[in-house]
C-alpha cells in the first residue's frame, strides 16, 4: 500500500528546521561544499521524498509479516521477499550511501545535516529496509576514516555503489553491553592477515542476498594482548574473499549464519548468530575465517566508536523518523474519525465531531508533535555540529562543535528513543481499537521503535557515558559548552521582545541552573556507586532540558509567522514548557538527594 | 512451555495482601461466607495455581503465534488451536466461573476478594484464554442481576456451568466509546421478543467453538425510544436458539461471523465483527436475530454499567497480573544473566556480575514490583469493597463501600493498564536484545497488556468518568470518602511510630490535600470544556496519590516484618514515595492553573 510522503515527514518542518533554523545554505560558502546550492539540497530531498514512498514505504508492513526466512539448503541461507532489492537499489542509484563522503571515492560531500533528513524520510518509511543502507554507509565512514587506501579500494568503493553490504560485529553472547568480554580470537598469519574464530550474535544485516558480498567490520581478540577493552581489534571480514581482477566476489570465507532472532518488529532487518572459523569452509585450504586488521592492533573499539558516535545519532533520527510518521498518520485519522460531541452539549440529536476536537486527543497529538519534531530538530542540530566540526573556518569553532556533540550524542539517542516510542505509544491510542490492529499501521511502528533504546548501547548504557564520561571529561569542558549554548539561547529569547518566548527562557534557565548544579555536584561524588546509581535519570532530565531548549529555538526561528506552521510551533513549545519540562522538578530533586533506594537493595528482597 | 506458577505471581504477597492486609479470613464470620475458612480459601487458590500453570501457561505463546483464524466453510466460522478448551473446561470444572454467586445457581459464594486473586493467576499464565471465561462470568453476573428466574435458568446456569459461554456486545463501527450512537435497531415482536438488525464491531470471543451456545448481550434501540443513551435496551441474543426440553442448542440465530480483527497482541482471544440479522438464518422462518429483553426498556446502558464496572475492575486485574509475571521473569533474568562489572572496579579479570547488581536494573526491577504489586493490592483492595457493599453488617459501611467503589473504579481500570504496561516495557529492558525477541515471554505481554487502556473505556473516557462524574456526583461524596479513607491511614502511620512511614505520611498528606484542593476546583470551574481539558492528567494524579496510598498501607501491613517480604515492601515503597510519587506535584500544577493549551488548539496547527 502505497504512503504518500506527506504522511512520512513534513517537508514544510524540514525546510523551516534546515533553513529557517539552522541555516544550512550558508554552508554552500564553504571550500568543501561549493558545488551545492539550495537548489541542490532541495532536489536531494525531493528524490528522497519520492523513493521512500514509492520503493519503501509500500512493502513496510511486508516486512513486518514476511519476515526474513532461515533456508538451510547449502548450509543455511536468509530469504527475505522481492521488494527489498529494489528499494535498496533505488537508493544505491542516487549515489546518496555516499552523501557525505569525498567525491575522490565517489562521494556527494553533502553537509551531514542535510544528510541527516534524507535519513528521516528512508527511516519513517521503511526502518527495517533502511537498516541494510544505514549499516552500509556507517561501516564504510569507519574504512573511509580508518582504513589502508587498498581497503577501501576493495570494501569501501563497492559498499558505497551498493554492490556490497556492511554490518558491525560486536556483541557475542556474553559480551552485549560488556564488551571487554568479547572472547572472538584473531591469529596472526605469516602474510600479515587473520584467522578469526568465534561467534558473533545479535549482528543485524549479518546474511542476505541483497549484494555481491557482505563486508564484517568484527571486534576480536589477538592473543597476548591487555585484557579488557584495551586489547580489541578491529577486522574486515569478508563473506567471500575478493576475487579477481575485476574485483567479483572470490572464495566463501568461513562466516557461516548459524541461526535468526525473531524479533518483536523491526523484523525485515535480518538479525543473525554469525559462526567465524567453524571450520564449514576453508578459504585458502585453511581453518578460520580470514580478517584483515584494520589500523593498528588494540585500537579496534576507539574505531568502532567512530562508528558508534555517528550510528547512535543515526538510531535517533530512525526513532525520531517513525515518531514522526505515527504523528502524522494519527492526526491524519483524528482529523477524519468522527466519534463523540463536545463536552459543552452532548445532544445526540447533533452529528458527531471529529476527534480531533476533543481536549485529550489534542493533547496526545500536542505530544506526539513536540516529541517528533523536537527529535527531529536534534538530529539535525547535531548533523549541523558534524558539519561545524569538520567545516568551521575557525579552529575554536571546530573544537565547540566537537564538545557539544560529544555531550550531545547520549541525549541524541536516548532521547528520541524513549519519547518517541511513548509517542507512538499515544498514536496508537488516538486511534483506540483500529490502532491495536495490524490493519493500520501505528502499531508496527511502536514495535520497531522498541528497539531502539535498545541497541547501539542500551539506555542505561548511554546514561552511565553522559554522567560518568562526557559531561565529566576535560573537567567538564563538555559540559560548559552545553550551559553556554542554553544560556545565549535564554539571552536571545529574553532580549527577543515575545513574551512568550521570555516566560520559556526563565523557565528554561532555572532548569539549567538546577541540571548543571545537580550534575557538577554528582561529579564531585567521590563513590563511583552512588554518582551513577540514578544516572538515567539524570539523562532524562538533562534529555528534556535540551528539548526544552530546542523547542526555544524553534519558537525563536518561527518568530512572529502567523501561518500554520509557526502557530504549530508556538503550540508544541507551549505544550513543552507546560507538559514536559515541569518533568524534570522531581528528577533534579532526586539526583540532588544522592537517592540510595537502589544502591541500599539486597536483590533478596526483589 | 510450562511455566512454574512462582514466575506467575507470588503466592507469599497474594498470602500477605488478603490475610495480614486485607484480613479476608474475617469475611468468613458473615452470613455468606460462613461454609468458608482460610483452609478453603487457601485450597481455592492452590487449584488456581496449578491448572494456570498446567493448562493456561503452556499454549499462551502458541495463541500469540497461531492466533484464531476465519474458516469460510459453512458460511464462516473460527477456529482455535485445541488447548484452548481443555484449559476452560478444566477452569469450568473447578467451579470458579460461579466463584461468587449463589449457591442457589451452584455458585461457590467466595468472597470477592479470593475471586479476584483467582482471577490474577490466570491471566498471568494466559490473559488471551481466560478472556473467554472472563467474559462468560461477565455475562452471567449482569444476568444474575438482572435478568429473569428464566434467562437465568435457560442462559446462566449453563454459563456457570462452562458449557456455553458468553460476550458483552456494545461497540458498533461508528459507536465505539460513543454508545449513544449505537444504531442496531431490535423491532418488537408479537410472542414479546424482539428482531435485531445491525453490526457489532470489536467483539472479543464473539465467535468460537469452545462450547453449545455463545450468549451474547447487546446493545439496542426499540423504534420510537429516546435519542441517545436513554434509547438504548438490552438484550439476550444467543448463537443458538433455546432447543428441546433437555436444554440443548436449537435453529442457528441469525448471528453471523462478518470478519476477524487482528491485533497486536491478546491474540488468543478472538475478536469479531458480528452481523445481526443480515438474512443468512431465518430462525423460525422470519428475518432478524432472535432476542430476549433484559429487564426493561431503554434500561439497557444502566445494567451495562453494572456488567462494565466489574469487567473495568477486571481490565485492571488483568493489567497486574500481565505486570506481575513479566517483573518475576525479568528478577529471574536478573538474577542468573551474567553481565559487566561494578562501576566500582572493572577489571576485566574479574568474573561479571548477574545484572541485578547494577542500580538501574534494579531501579527497572523495583519500579516493577511497585507497578505490579501495587495493582494487584488495588484491584484486590476492590474485591474487598465489593464485599463489604454486599455484606457489611452496617447499612454504613455498605454505602461508604459503595462510594469508595465508585471513585476507585476508573482508577482500577486505569492505573494497572498504564503502569504494569510501563512496568512490561522495562521487563523488555531488562532482558535487552533478548527481551526483543519472541523467544521470551516479555514482549507478548508488552502486547498483550497494551489493549487494557483501549478496552472497557478508554484512558481518557475513565478520565472523563472520574473528574467529571464520579468525583463530582452527590456534592463530592465520593471524593470525600476517598480524602477519608486517605486519611485514617496517614493518622495511623504517624501514631505508629515507624520514622520512614511517618515521612511517607506527611508527603502523602501533602499530595492527598492538594488533590482535593484541585479537584474542588475544577469541579467549580464552570467552563466543561475548561474543567475537563486535563482530565487524563487529573486521573494519572489521582492514581499515583491512590497508589501511594496503597503502599503506605502495605508498609504498615508488613510492620517491622525483617524477612525478604517485609524488607521487599519497604523497599518497593520507598522506590514509590521517592520516584513516583513526586511526579503528582507538576501534573497538579498544571492542573491548578486550568491549562488552556489543547483548548486552544486551532487543528489547523497541528
Amino acid at each position: 500500500m502505497a504512503t504518500p510522503s506527506s504522511l512520512l515527514l513534513s517537508r514544510a518542518d524540514l525546510d523551516f528546521l534546515l533553513h529557517d533554523w539552522l541555516d544550512a545554505g550558508s554552508l554552500t560558502s564553504r571550500e568543501r561544499f561549493t558545488e551545492h546550492s539550495r537548489e541542490t539540497f532541495d532536489a536531494v530531498l525531493d528524490v528522497c521524498a519520492e523513493i521512500a514512498a514509492e520503493r519503501f514505504a509500500p512493502h513496510n508492513k511486508r516486512n513486518d509479516i514476511e519476515e526474513p526466512r532461515f533456508d538451510p539448503t547449502g548450509g543455511g541461507r536468509v530469504v527475505l521477499h522481492d521488494e527489498v532489492r529494489p528499494a535498496l537499489d533505488a537508493l544505491a542509484g542516487t549515489g546518496l550511501l555516499a552523501a557525505t563522503a569525498d567525491a575522490s571515492v565517489g562521494g556527494l560531500q553533502l553537509p551531514h545535516v542535510v544528510r541527516s533528513a534524507c535519513v528521516a524520510w528512508f527511516a519513517a518509511a521503511n526502518i527495517a529496509t533502511w537498516g541494510y543502507a544505514f549499516l552500509t554507509a556507517a561501516n564504510a565512514n569507519l574504512l573511509l576514516a580508518h582504513g589502508s587506501d587498498a581497503q577501501i579500494d576493495t570494501w569501501v568503493r563497492p559498499m558505497l555503489e551498493g554492490r556490497f553490504h556492511g554490518t558491525m560485529c560486536l556483541s557475542e553472547t556474553q559480551a552485549g553491553s560488556s564488551l571487554a568480554d568479547v572472547s572472538t580470537r584473531a591469529e596472526p598469519q605469516d602474510d600479515g592477515t587473520y584467522r578469526l574464530t568465534g561467534t558473533k550474535m545479535w549482528i543485524s544485516a549479518g546474511d542476505h542476498e541483497l549484494g555481491e558480498n557482505i563486508v564484517h567490520l568484527v571486534l576480536a581478540k589477538i592473543p597476548g594482548g591487555p585484557a579488557g577493552v584495551k586489547g580489541i581489534s578491529l577486522f574486515v571480514v569478508p563473506k567471500f574473499l575478493a576475487g579477481g581482477a575485476d574485483g567479483n566476489p572470490g572464495e566463501h570465507n568461513d562466516v557461516v549464519l548459524a541461526g535468526l532472532n525473531h524479533k518483536m518488529g523491526y523484523r525485515g532487518t535480518t538479525n543473525t548468530v554469525l559462526n567465524l572459523g567453524e571450520g564449514r569452509h576453508t578459504p585458502g585450504g585453511a581453518a578460520g575465517a580470514v580478517g584483515y586488521l584494520v589500523g593498528e592492533p588494540h585500537r579496534g573499539l576507539t574505531y568502532m566508536f567512530h562508528m558508534m558516535n555517528e550510528a547512535r545519532i543515526g538510531v535517533g533520527a530512525g526513532a525520531a523518523a517513525l515518531g514522526y510518521t505515527a504523528y502524522l498518520k494519527s492526526l491524519d485519522y483524528a482529523r477524519t474519525r468522527p466519534q463523540g460531541r463536545p463536552v459543552t452539549g452532548r445532544d445526540p440529536g447533533q452529528p458527531q465531531v471529529p476527534i480531533v476536537e476533543h481536549a485529550d486527543v489534542r493533547r496526545m497529538l500536542l505530544a506526539q508533535k513536540s516529541y517528533a519534531e523536537g527529535a527531529l530538530a536534534l538530529v539535525l542540530y547535531c548533523g549541523r555540529l558534524l558539519d561545524e566540526q569538520e567545516t568551521a573556518p575557525e579552529q575554536a569553532g571546530r573544537d565547540r562543535a566537537g564538545l557539544l556533540l560529544d555531550v550531545l550524542t547520549p541525549i541524541a539517542k536516548s532521547w528520541p528513543s524513549q519519547w518517541c516510542l511513548a509517542g507512538n505509544d499515544l498514536a496508537i491510542q488516538v486511534l483506540g481499537g483500529y490502532g491495536y490492529t495490524r490493519e493500520y499501521d501505528v502499531e508496527q511502528h511502536y514495535r520497531d521503535n522498541r528497539l531502539n533504546p535498545i541497541h547501539e548501547g542500551t539506555h542505561g548504557i548511554q546514561a552511565i557515558d553522559l554522567l560518568g564520561r562526557r559531561t565529566a571529561a576535560a573537567g567538564g569542558a563538555g559540559l560548559d559548552a552545553l550551559d553556554g549554548l542554553l544560556a545565549a539561547t535564554i539571552a536571545r529569547a529574553r532580549a527577543g521582545g515575545d513574551e512568550e518566548a521570555g516566560r520559556y527562557a526563565d523557565q528554561l534557565d532555572a532548569a539549567r541552573a538546577r541540571l548543571m548544579e545537580v550534575t557538577r555536584a554528582l561529579h564531585a561524588e567521590p563513590d563511583a556507586t552512588v554518582r551513577l546509581a540514578n544516572a538515567s535519570i539524570h539523562l532524562e532530565a538533562a534529555g528534556h532540558v535540551v528539548l526544552a531548549w530546542i523547542w526555544l529555538e524553534q519558537l525563536l526561528a518561527a518568530g512572529g509567522r502567523d501561518d500554520d506552521l509557526g502557530n504549530g510551533k508556538r503550540a508544541a513549545a507551549r505544550y513543552f514548557f507546560h507538559y514536559e519540562l515541569p518533568r524534570t522538578g522531581p528528577q533534579l530533586d532526586l539526583l540532588a538527594a544522592l537517592d540510595r533506594t537502589t544502591t541500599d537493595l539486597d536483590p533478596s528482597w526483589l
